[in-house]
């Protein structure tokens, strides 16, 4: 029988999330589980990545599964083998690849998960069928990928679309990379949660309706609720997303000078806000493109595959070799 | 006979340079005109290219000749086939691989005078053996290319490598290109003799040496002016070529994180300054660099091939398609 499936594992900070794949990016079959916490030992999480694939194999005819795609939050090398650093997770220098295929009889393959979630996307959402696609995820951070010529575009040691991290405010707020004016500080979940704590820290009247929805417990002021409040017409949290969406299409501007995609995709949690983000986002990209007027304007669109993004795009990645 | 050579031609502002090229990079034979004004018509552009073409075809055995590589200021689409527009050229959508095919008996391709440089980088030069560079041509402004995965990547439109139009500055310095605070504007040619005009203007004595050697003739405030001062030693000559290194090296930390190239190099007129702008340049990326310490990091080389790389390259990418 000709292996036609693949099995994806997305690895979050949060939970662990597994499935069966098929050719069209459909997912059979489920499995899941919490995310070991990071003081426990890298053994557990492999572990844990282990009873997912055997529960997976078991809901499947295993000759079927060509391969199994671990997608990983972090820093995986340019070998697709070695995770170097993963945030989440007790990982340093961790040889994912080789641990795992001595418990795992299908091949394994390891990517980061941005670039797991660019591929589905370019696979079976919203860039299918476009060969140069970037790939934005705005989450509390800036989470990025890159598609050139058809290809995921790893970079030279496996960590190429760190966009979070580009300065555009010279001197401007600090980072927790250790640099200031990141990408990510002006364009993200984050940055939209601490402009709206300073409008309530100045005590402005703009912010009473907001506040007043908010009630005494100042964590429950999150990117969510700020976007429901703005799609319920909050004018001020409005502008918030209006804010981040404006730095969100500089930066994009010069992502389309530096490599002229045919189509940006934007995902994450802060995506949710849809065009209350994206329509400021457009309107300071076109404003921002260098040659506009007669250069060819990469679209923006949201992300269709959601929080699967990760796990199919692992699977597929497994499965074609990307 | 096997054709193992190629030609190529560099068509810049003021000179079409075109040569025979082996398959070790070598020019056998060269042939030179004067660049038609801009005010011509596309037609003498044409022609010169074809004497050219035909000087050098008569200086081989023309079944040697693999292919003619034309490498061109502009933008190129990604055809490799159109100019849609050159800024030194009558060019607007000019189908220029055709018209030049109707006369020339060996296969024709176009490309941007920047790919073809790192070409020629990446295959004879600072490059050679490195799979992912980038390539930064310091002139009046920055013209730019991206080698990734071992290919030249033209983008989506064939206009990949703006980099120079990136914005660095929110609200900065106006550019040619109509926004504001564009990395050219810091990181150029122009931005060494217009810093200097500004210490001039503002008649400071940390200047006077500078415009004491300058004699009372400003025009002869240039880059190449500013370059010999620094080389012979003046201090503020130094200083307005490391505060462009500066900016040099922020804007190739910006790129690092979005591309992860394993190196950078850095030619054009400027580039002559070598660690006079290679040094500062090289402080400010290792500083700015996200995830510096466990990050590998990128070397930052001067080009190796000068004036010769456009049309090394483009005859290159000829005979190898790139």
């Amino acid at each position: 029988m000709t292996p036609d499936l693949a099995i994806g594992i997305d690895i979050g900070g949060t939970k662990v999330a597994g499935g069966v794949v098929d050719g069209s990016g459909r997912i059979l079959h489920r499995a899941r589980r919490s995310t070991p916490h990071r003081s426990t030992s890298p053994q557990v999480v492999e572990d844990t990545i282990v009873e997912c694939v055997d529960e997976l194999l078991h809901a499947v005819d295993d000759h079927r599964v060509a391969g199994v795609g671990i997608g990983a939050a972090g820093f995986v090398a340019a070998d697709r083998a070695t995770v170097v650093f993963a945030p989440h997770l007790s990982w340093r220098s961790e040889p994912l690849r080789e641990r795992l295929q001595g418990r795992i009889a299908p091949p394994v393959t390891v990517d980061n998960d941005a670039n797991a979630a660019l591929w589905a996307e370019a696979r079976f959402g919203a860039a299918a069928g476009e060969s140069h696609v970037v790939m934005i995820t705005l989450g509390t951070g800036i989470g990025g990928a890159l598609l050139v010529d058809g290809h995921v575009s790893r970079g030279r040691h496996g960590i190429a679309g760190e966009f979070g991290h580009m300065q555009v405010v010279p001197g401007g707020l600090r980072c927790e990379c250790g640099n200031r004016g990141c990408w990510e500080q002006y364009a993200s979940g984050n940055a939209l949660v601490r402009e709206a704590r300073d409008l309530i820290a100045a005590d402005s009247p703009v912010i009473s309706d907001l506040r007043a929805q908010l009630g005494p417990d100042e964590s429950a002021l999150t990117g969510p609720f700020i976007t429901e409040a703005a799609q319920a017409g909050d004018p001020t949290a409005r502008e918030l997303l209006a804010d981040v969406g404006e730095w969100l299409g500089v930066g994009l501007a010069n992502l389309a000078a530096a490599f002229d995609p045919g189509r940006f995709v934007v995902g994450g949690g802060v995506s949710a806000a849809g065009e209350l983000l994206l329509g400021p986002a457009r309107d300071a990209y076109r404003r921002q493109l260098p040659g506009r007027g007669y250069r060819p304007e990469a679209s923006i669109v949201l992300a269709r595959l959601g929080a699967d993004a990760g796990l199919i795009g692992a699977a597929d990645l497994a499965r074609t070799g990307g």
